[in-house]
């Protein structure tokens, strides 16, 4: 039994709450036990430079921290300048994202999902994944009915839940005490039809076997089909597939 | 009759919820209108180096706008830099909280309000000065329930709302099209005394003259009245005092 | 009476030298006692970005203190970085003068007045706004002889000063020690024909009446007729007027 | 057979030179193919600060590219910022050395790796990581010899190497063009006694099976092999453990 | 005969006026032709901190231009970032001014001397270097009557003067047009004993010989002689000598 | 004799490797003594904004020193910020390589030399200009080769070396220990046919006298003419004129 009560295997309580904020496109507030992430996904008709000439869209990702969503106070990253842990996780956001699109269907616009971390509780940038899933294809639904788009460019859902090895148990969606406390970390980014979009696994102290992988793997994906069915509920009349 | 249905001096519905960030000694959510900002004090013992020799605490603000608050996405004031609009508004937000407080009675104790706008119609910053009083008055009730401070240091509330001339009209508590029509904006600072903290008024196009600053300061103090009993009304059961 | 002499209404000694720097299209150098400060306007055919598809002209302002105009040196901010306080006072300047021009008239022209303080006293920001005016009238004199504007664009004179409570009385043009010693700090920017163009004042500590508020105004309103007076005489033989 | 004769699972051609920098406490310069990185360790007394109070040491690394070390050349650092993916990658080859030291060896000193990539052709970042790891062992050696540590605290070799899918064949050691073909890119960081370190795989495109996952962790680490014999090489006649 | 009617070795009428700022502790206006520079001398009891144990003072400059000193308006260094130039020549006059005074007398105390150029027309760092020595030294004198300095420190006056090559004739004391149609370019920094302290000397276009490099010096040689005068004129009655 | 068995006009062992980066236009590997410069020059079809509507390409350098080139590791710049001394340097060698080439050849082409310090033992600045000019003609070489460039635009080689009085002796091409112990310090650039492109010396201290200036001269020309040599050698066989 863990402190909280839940099980090895089980994932904390989850709500998305789809279409929160009135001036965007898309928007999903997520809420994984107390860690709680505002989602909103912004349609712009600007590229990047380097997509200029293609005929391609394009999805990217911003991460931040409220300053008073941890413990300790966190100063702001326009005083304190983006971290390299933030960039490393709104660069691990938008690959997810677009790795269930496909960009040729966005024609020329590109989606920013803005991730903003209102309570920190460990899992914040999975939560972000999960959510921002949400947001986008509230926003593809908006872009259909406003004819931007006019196939439905999602191949699939896309969601992510961390898991770790916790005195050699494998323990799934960790909070903040439980991952301070873990040996391995687990971060794992699938589809609903269980297909393995990203991965990262670190050694925290001890290096682990290809064994524990597989168990973690193992672990994760099952707390990962709940949150599916979770998007799936938030998304209910809300999307308009072409 | 305003396009909201609004009389010229009736100011927005308006509710606070006080406590709602799990991790802060104090924290406010107000929402007037479509204008919602999350306030959240901070409290540290550490005080500005100038400061360092004195027998005094500090209260400082930081205001953030969330990049889609806004109609059209704004960038990150991490990418872009804060801007001349953002120190301007938390210097404004710092010194009215200061008004307030005797410094001394807080020892060597600073406080951080975050004023962080979810979703922006007019008037975030009057709504950050309202909400960030509830989310100081918390903090420093927890403050006074651990013995960090003795005396309740605060000699009144402090709430603020804008005014503003609309084709000859005295309206007050203004959203985002109405501000944009006003020939003259007003961003009054009051106690619930009736004193004057701050008083900013600015023409847009044309100047105006010394009777119409006093019919418009006067619209505001009505509106006023109203913000200070919801604030009342947001610490009830919360606020302990010395 | 005051430290220097001065009655409570009377301000300090004002010159102002007009054309004083050769390569500019308008220049400046405004003395308010021991304050002095360059203003000089620079007349340019870019206007902002935003303002590209308009039809207008634009007027900005910068301000900068040298790092030995006060009493113990203040880094460069090309060092420590551009404070909230230069940025609150630049876009003061700006919006007293854009409130004095018909933007349209510049066609599709913009000026930039750089106020730049040698030696400071207190009043910075008021002396600047009263320096900027002579600097712009004279730049747009420049614009007509060269045929780059057809038609005066001014409405009226602009100029602004500082006014305080100190120990209960109104005291006019404060020195820097009257500042500090103030508990209420009024800046007040108007036109020769008496309207408000901004007004802002704050509590040091004690929040004052509306009363009071209205009686700095009137000590304030007579200091800045001798302003406009001194304005005048030094853009005589200057300005051409269409 | 790959474009350069190599077959599936061979790695290119691998050489390291230890102790080529002549002011550092170790140096090693790694070349993979036309993958050369310098990768300079050097020993300091102090730690990081939120380190200062425990009785640990610390190692991190710092990653860069001159600017023609790619194809077109890219700006530096110093003026276009330290992108994202330049701190993900310096984060990552840290973590990797950490994992295989004892850092309460090595009392209160801080050792940096600074990973300069002279040349690219793909798997910068995991010859970083293999070069790092002779550099580290040779400072450490040093400090023995010096006194500065009493004890190897060293664990085990560490290596790290690439795999990608490419039209559903297992690669390893992916040269750059054979990257920007892959359909998957595996990073794998192991210790020469086979346990995992660190594992990141990401999808470019469609997402991947856990099974083939598999595969690609078992050619990498046949992969990995070969280059802890180069390691162990590079470092012979060089390391004095205690 | 140039084109403002000077012989090629004649230079441009200079005045310096010391101690016109008020606050500091020493400063001169240095005026040659159309080129003012204010210089400003700031003594402080902090040094840089690689000095902190040493036991001798430290002196610095630093160097602006207003953005309308220059024909067209240069944008700020606050805003622009500090430019390889500025930097080039504040490091200069640091260095001229170090070289005439025994750091050591100075115990711990450091001195900062502002160069800001008011209005630029060729020369403005030799000014700035001409001008900074005397308010270097009203800045001693002022030490030495409040003892804060024992023994006068400066072994020599200092200044600069720049030469060019123009169609193959040695100009002294350049404008801006002429610098520009100069083929070579030289800044000489001389005691007035005819000691060199510096010497930069850079063709523009073609290369030079060593013999025209001594006429250019010979040249400079002589307008130096007469700007020693001027600075022993400015500091008359105003420096006291230990 | 000097420690390291030199006589006073001897420089240090000199050696330059062309073409040893795969994917530049033009490299050198520079060794001068233990100072170590790895030189890359790039063609690019951009000029400098200011250089648009003119017929002319450009040339410029950067500079860099990697962290750990020096005895004491030195924080990148991309973290600390570009330093003033590495823009002065940088700027140095952009004009030594401009003044031997007519820019109007290179059509609207330009050329970024970037010199990165591996190993530095004084005299860095020097050793990268020479070795720029071998990077700079072999790119050229490539430019004729590729029918970019028609006419060799180079008129001379350039190469710089150092030279400086220790204890009243004349020393050329010091090492970091003698620089440091130096009283004055030359660096001269020339042409293989004995012309002056730039002369920089300071004073370390004692100022000097214009003699001994003509004897450094002496020293370092004697110098360079063993450089010219090297470089000579160096582009044997690799430089292909028009």
């Amino acid at each position: 039994m863990r402190k909280d009560g839940r099980t090895e295997e089980e994932i904390r309580p989850c709500t998305i709450e789809c279409g929160c904020i009135r001036h965007a496109e898309g928007s999903a507030f997520i809420r994984v036990g107390d860690t709680h992430v505002l989602c909103v996904a912004s349609v712009s008709d600007r590229v990047p430079k380097w997509l200029a000439r293609s005929e391609q869209g394009w999805i990217t990702a911003e991460y931040s921290m409220l300053p008073r969503s941890t413990a300790e106070r966190t100063p702001r990253e326009s005083t304190a300048g983006v971290s390299g842990r933030t960039q490393e996780i709104q660069r691990m956001i938008g690959r997810a994202l677009r790795a269930v699109c496909d960009l040729h269907m966005l024609g020329t616009w590109s989606i920013v999902v803005d991730c903003d971390v209102i309570q920190a509780d460990g899992g914040t940038r999975t939560a972000a994944i999960t959510g921002a899933y949400v947001a986008l294809a509230q926003a593809i639904s908006w872009m259909i009915q406003h004819n931007l788009v006019r196939t439905w460019p999602l191949s699939a859902q896309v969601a992510a839940i961390s898991a770790g090895l916790v005195q050699g148990d494998v323990l799934v969606d960790l909070t903040y005490e439980e991952d301070r406390s873990a040996s391995v970390d687990l971060n794992l980014v699938l589809t609903h039809k269980g297909q393995v979009v990203e991965i990262q696994a670190a050694a925290e102290g001890n290096p682990f076997s290809v064994e524990q992988l597989n168990r973690l793997i193992g672990g994760a994906s099952k707390g990962l089909k709940i949150l599916f069915e979770i998007q799936r509920k938030a998304l209910e009349g809300i999307v308009v597939r072409s």
